[in-house]
């Protein structure tokens, strides 16, 4: 102990504190102050340096955490705790334009089930996708537990591109978990129902009608889609399936799910009958479905499924001859199977239990090898029993749910639901290592790349479903608690409380960050939502609006600070479609367009054509307008779409009137263009003075500062021209648009000159 | 300096850190190496312990800030900068079940326009509710830009009460701002249009049919409702009127909106005609509306207004006569119009001028008094001139828009969009006394309280429309970024960097934290929307189920960890409604219900009932549970929906089969529920034998443990009878219910144990 504070203090001293304070006065005074005013203690400063993330530096982890009930996805930087994005996927979300535009629209209609819109989904386990057992950043997957669902994200634009619906099952807890390569994505039902859709069984035919199972979707990675006519499903017991985990190293090629009320029980506290909660938890077991899926995809190829609502399903008694279907029992009501990274072992808790268990592969498929079974279930399924497949269990405490791993050999960190902590434990030789309590109730946990073959360790996230007494208080609702723990050390250490404002996260996953690369900008004219050329893109100068019966489309575009076209003129009954391209290429140039109370919505980002499309129902003036904050301009980004009565004709003399513009206020305009110019300049000096070309952000404000000074060519041609013919108005007006081109080319010019500035650019000759 | 470096070490050295590390070597050690491997500056550190809030503690201020497109409000800590809850306004959320189950939708569906369903809005301006000046904490009202609306949140619940259509706008970008008392709320028009529904008129008409106006909506405090029959709006000129305040102090009863292309331009850039941008800005200025609102309010009691749309309307002429309505001119396309904290000054800033605007409202009154004014505008405004109403002009910078106050008398700060700074100045002197960049371009900015009577210093939160490159990348749709700027010093000194991940924020409130006072449950049976008693309401007990011809209605209740009824049953083509009451009261204890593939769900707080309705029209096995993560056996907080086919029987002989347990499992369950009851004993000792009356959060979780325990009293009778009858399944079932109570008090008294343990509970007698 005397070395270590020997050496603190040496530190402390070489690092500016004590002492060598003078040389930074101000500051190490105000820590103090600011430390005392604020109640901190050293653990709490200690904290605070270990998750705060300087302006334009970047977090280490990137989370990716189901957003619960709102159907959304969270993403959110790790250390810092802070949310970077939500991502629409099964909730309409106009922001992002999900659901009001018609691109948007094909993907979140592709999630109907029996023919009507549902607009939410309850999201529960995000999974990204892997290479050979590790994050590749590609895509990421979600469920939606309420109706059972899957989505697609891809992780270049952070758009979802797709949505399944499950053909055979009425709820799904179990998804997303993917095998090692991603050949396909794992989804479990939770509540048995018929397979058959809108097919009605008694509740007393519960045990020969009601069915579980589990499905794998095959995935196409070069597509990036989900393809349903190469997917299949197990049909299982009507036990409760759960969470899943693949295979991987050793055990690839297999599968684990577990389940819950393997009684089978029906409740009915209204009839007098005890609830489902009593009769659920009752026996001491439930069941882990062991499954090869490798042979099973082989045996649906080769034909040996049934087709139910379409879509091929391995008969329970077809999965039980072929063995590629077991059962071992588990400790009752358990909420998770984690699979060791180096695919050894499958570690279960029994939330109704205190251990956790650690189930051995290699015993398994010893026991499925030498055809040792304890018995069958009541739909023949073998059963092997559990201390042929234990490597061992470890008592942790109250409620242990689920498990996830760290970058150290054998070390797991579990969650305890009901004692409110996290046991970090080692599963090689069965002992604990630690236990902290967090605030309060903790559901699943999560550690960086903790459920992958390469977990990356540092920092761990428990997922607490009640936070009570942590936050300023904001009504009943209250949010959840994300706790970010440091598990670099022997001892965990609680750094910082994260209030999850919008729905109940359920599960996330987190990538180092640097996997992640996506794109600033589309290519001109992109659907992001097919990653096609959208029919509807035109190019500057090409705008045109075509009339066709009593159908109007409109070609336009947008860019600072207007759109084209700013006037359209339709019938009372016309179907109405507008497609707009964003013209910019600048990173963070968006623009979004609505039209007054229409319900349409476009976020339309660099590059990216969007389309609208409504029925102009009822005469009348309505404006649209820009919806970002684009430009110092952004209010003018406007319009007006004219509903006119069916036959309507102009006055013959209406005109708009003039300005009434002078050739002084031409001039003066024209003097101010040159003393903008004279600014310009001076800023492209700057920057061209330094070595600008080595910060790819530059370039590309340049690009579209450029573009914008060039755009000024052909407005000065016409105010030139007007004034030649005395025609004030114009002169003046297009010059005023020159300007309005400089003022977006400076602004441009200026972000680029204090980026440069901040990024330390050198003179160059 | 020397002094101050003197103090510092002897400061440095007093709290711990230099020499005296040696008493927390560990802490000290570690923060050197933290700050090394994160590459942390002194100054980073400073900030970040200025922003660090610990787990438990609170932030200092609560911020309310627009969602923009998503059409919410954010909620946000200070300084932490931690989104603590979105609030579902404009926009279906289904979280909080808003527009998926009947109460809400009530009030969602109040917003329909044209007896049309709009589901977002852009959501700009929130206000606070003032009493004398200064916010009071008890409503919150947000405008929508898009389609003319306002909403009223009540800060009780934070919940949306209601939603009101503007009669006779189609946009408003100027709303929300309250008058000192809340006697009205200010909502302006954007860009004009005629002022009758659904009548059109062509773009030549624009300056004689297209208006704008200025609306004050009454607001009742006692109801927290507007009262819109006792509303009434300023009709004006075809200028896009922009934002508004609310005089105060010796400018109360009157208020100042301004307003931009007053120049009436009509854009048609499709027809070679300059767009709206360079039509919009081509003049020097605007004008500023200077109005009476408390006279105009007695003119219209007085009868002195005309219906359009059936809504109060004074007609320009008739303000112009009565001397309620005046304009000055204003630097051209100004963004904000801010009365100082004493309401003397009015502070504008034209955001293609550098110079910031103070104009006196003593000259301004000075000058109607003595009939000065230097023209009329085309519609008979009369005009005071500029140089008669103006205090002083101060340089500021590029792109000038917004303007907040400081404690510190005198001191303003205004955002400079172009030039990305806040510059810090003197509204009395005129002079600059601070700048700084922000990450970039700002719009808004927000001082604690600041735009009310009583600023409150301490924080300055700039609304960066652009991230660019602050954070990681999250694909071509940006965040944007809150900065949190420390004003507390002469120096400004920027210490956090907020994403923005839904929406693009377009205000922000901020108000002391401990001026708000929301509730953590509702009496049992409220309708939280309407705040009175919902008819659907049940006590526990007293579920039924009620069938009326073809519609079915429950009225169901929700409590750790069943749902009651757990079957319910319909025939085809039945419409079903669904009364939920939840009746837990501990804090936090939230349930969710949905019902899979029929689109609804509710989110129902503890005591909240709530109604979800939907048509049964196709058959089947529908699950429905509880969606929130409610306790350990949430899980099995699980039921069905069973539609059947038309005059479906079912067979005689059919019942469900019993599972088999015997007088052994009972003996087992009866001894888990005896030891289980020995941990409950351990734990209500420890709670009893320290001071946890002193702590109302454990009481209100004690309350709820001891509900839970009263329940096995009916649970043991049950099994203690079906032991007598030797029906060993339902004994065995109904003990197993009697541990699944005990297992929720002893969760509540772990977790109150817990609470007593950190929050420094001490013995008693």
């Amino acid at each position: 102990m005397k070395t270590r504070i020997k050496q603190a203090v040496g530190l402390a001293l070489a690092a500016g504190f004590g002492l060598a304070a003078s040389t930074s006065a101000f500051s190490a005074e105000s820590l103090q102050d600011v430390m005392k005013r604020r109640g901190l203690s050293q653990q709490d400063l200690l904290a605070a340096a270990k998750t705060y993330v300087p302006t334009g530096k970047r977090d280490e982890f990137l989370a990716f955490s189901s957003g619960g009930q709102s159907g959304q996805i969270i993403v959110y930087g790790i250390p810092s705790m802070r949310i970077l994005k939500y991502i629409a996927v099964f909730t309409p979300e106009p922001w992002q334009g999900y659901g009001f535009d018609e691109n948007s629209k094909a993907v979140l209609r592709q999630g109907n089930i029996d023919g009507k819109e549902i607009n939410w989904g309850d999201t529960h386990h995000p999974a990204i996708s892997e290479t050979q057992g590790q994050y590749d950043g590609q895509f990421l997957f979600i469920n939606d537990k309420a109706n059972p669902r899957l989505a697609v994200i891809d992780l270049r634009d952070f758009e979802t591109k797709q949505i399944v619906v499950n053909p055979i099952y009425k709820s799904e807890h179990g998804g997303a978990f993917v095998t090692p390569n991603t050949e396909y994505v794992i989804e479990a039902a939770q509540y048995a129902a018929p397979l058959a859709n809108q097919k009605f069984e008694p509740l007393t035919s519960f045990n020969s009608k009601y069915r579980g199972g589990v499905t794998y979707w095959k995935f196409d990675r070069h597509e990036g889609r989900l393809v349903p006519n190469e997917s299949f499903s197990f049909e299982l017991p009507p036990y409760s399936q759960d969470l899943s985990d693949a295979g991987k190293g050793p055990s690839e090629g297999w599968a684990f799910t577990n389940s819950f009320c393997s009684e089978r029980y029906v409740g009915g506290i209204e009839k007098g009958r005890p609830p489902y909660e009593a009769g659920c938890s009752a026996k001491d077991t439930d069941y882990l479905h062991v499954m090869n899926w490798k042979k099973a995809a082989e045996l649906v190829k080769a034909g040996k499924a049934t087709k139910i609502n379409g879509h091929n399903v391995l008969p329970i008694d077809v999965a039980v001859k072929e063995g590629v279907l077991f059962l071992v029992p588990e400790p009752k009501s358990p909420h998770g199977v984690d699979v060791t990274p180096d695919g050894k072992f499958m570690v279960v808790s029994g939330k109704l239990d205190t251990h956790v268990s650690v189930y051995s592969f290699e015993k398994i498929q010893a026991a499925i090898k030498a055809g040792k079974f304890e018995s069958k279930d009541p739909y023949g399924i073998p059963v092997i029993a559990m201390k042929d497949a234990l490597h061992t269990q470890v008592e942790l405490g109250l409620g242990p749910l689920h498990t996830q791993y760290d970058a150290k050999s054998c070390v797991a960190y579990t969650s305890l639901y009901v004692d409110s902590q996290v046991a970090k434990w080692n599963y090689c030789e069965g002992k604990v290592l630690d236990k902290l309590s967090v605030h309060y109730n903790i559901g699943h946990l999560m550690t960086m790349e903790g459920d992958t073959m390469a977990p990356q360790g540092k920092y761990l996230v428990a997922l607490n479903k009640l936070s009570i007494d942590r936050f300023n208080p904001v009504g009943p609702l209250h949010p959840q608690n994300h706790q970010l723990i440091d598990i670099s050390n022997d001892k965990m250490q609680l750094l910082y409380d994260m209030p999850l404002p919008l729905g109940e996260p359920h599960y996330v996953v987190g990538i180092k960050a640097d996997k992640l690369k996506p794109a600033v900008r589309y290519k001109v004219g992109t659907d992001s939502r097919t990653d096609k050329p959208h029919p509807g893109a035109v190019k500057a100068g090409q705008e045109k609006t075509v009339r066709n019966g009593n159908k109007v489309e409109v070609f336009g575009t947008l860019i600072r600070s207007h759109i084209t076209p700013e006037t359209i003129e339709v019938e009372k009954g016309d179907e109405v479609t507008i497609h707009l391209t964003n013209l910019e290429r600048a990173q963070d140039e968006t623009h979004g367009f609505t039209v007054s109370t229409f319900n349409v919505h476009a976020s339309v980002e660099p590059g990216k054509t969007v389309t609208v499309k409504f029925t102009a129902d009822k005469e009348g003036v309505y404006p649209y307008y820009c919806t970002e904050f684009c430009s110092a301009l952004h209010l003018e980004m406007q319009g007006y779409l004219l509903v006119k009565p069916k036959g309507w004709k102009p006055e013959k003399d209406a005109s708009l009137s003039g300005a009434g513009y002078t050739e002084e206020d031409y001039k003066k305009t024209l003097k101010k263009v040159a003393d903008t110019q004279a600014v310009i300049d001076q800023v492209v000096g700057y920057i061209t003075s330094v070595n600008y070309t080595d910060f790819p952000d530059v370039v590309a404000m340049m690009e579209d500062a450029v573009d914008q000074l060039n755009r000024t060519k052909e407005a000065k041609a016409k105010h030139e021209e007007a004034a030649r013919g005395a025609d004030w108005d114009q002169a003046n007006l297009w010059a005023e648009q020159v300007w309005q081109y400089q003022v977006k080319a400076a602004d441009l010019g200026l972000r680029a000159k204090t980026y440069l500035e901040q990024h330390g650019a050198k003179k160059v000759e």
